[in-house]
């Protein structure tokens, strides 16, 4: 996690479902499931909203999976 | 976890809740839920007090996610 | 996870299950346990796609074990 | 954990517990909690006795959160 | 984990375990049990293969111990 | 986890309980247990021997803590 590079596959799609509005769900290894639209994201946390507009930051190193919501 | 840049969205936010002295809740890996006052944060720590201005030493590394109370 | 060098094994091993569009499972550090074929790794991520063409990003430094289906 | 600065907030907190020989505790990532005197620390380790001059030594990378005991 | 240096006494272990081919049992850290004979080994993976010839790519990063069988 | 330094008080403490061939319990993050006499240490690993002469290879990554057997 030493660096943040904008062109990873997986940055960019992230970067996507910023740009879309999509709502994803991001499983945790603290077993924790948080669910909203995806905010930003920086080096260390991705910041998400949920329907009644509060933010959660979660922090990379803690994520097992994201997922879009279908 | 290799630097601790200041300019960070995610930084500039924890900094933020200190300066407006927001009730936080984290979410560690250890399952565990610790709730304060941010007082400080370093490269590796975050420092938390109580109501009872009884301080958490919380390490980063742990962090699953973190979220102001509503 | 500093390095993402394409001529190691286990990374040419997970590029072959990509070409071949092998099922695999993935053993989650989470205790999850997500299957799908492969679509695409980076230096952080490897994606997985289901049935329904529903696709998962999968954080590598959550990865405990990979396993191709028979 | 790449270094070790003594100059950072929380090892010098830490640093203070070892002057002060203050009970504290030990939230760890396997759920365990140890508790004792903080005797020293170093780039990898906190080195913990109890009351019985028993000597633990707890990794860094496994602290969730550490806490002065009152 | 950032480098793989074969010179050292646990990469020459499992090194010894594959030329032997002798049968090990890894324990992980999201307590799974995986078991066989060691293929091969890279910096990020040690490649198992089972009695069925169905081989599993174990990540460094999440292996607890590992034992040779007796 | 980048270096090895035999300098360290922790890597120290470790030498010393391969030269007194002391008893040691090492908790892991896998919530496992595992006793023995520790043969050696390297830059990722922990070498320990039980009465049955069984040695068992504990990855660095996943100790919690190390306590010397009373």
């Amino acid at each position: 996690m030493t660096e943040f590079d904008t062109g990873l596959p997986s940055t960019r799609m992230v970067q996507n479902l910023i740009k879309e509005k999509k709502e994803v769900e991001i499983k945790l290894m603290s077993d924790d499931l948080v669910m909203g639209k995806v905010l930003w994201q920086d080096q260390h946390c991705i910041c998400l909203v949920d329907h009644y507009d509060q933010s959660t930051l979660v922090w990379r190193q803690a994520i097992a999976y994201l997922k879009p919501k279908v």
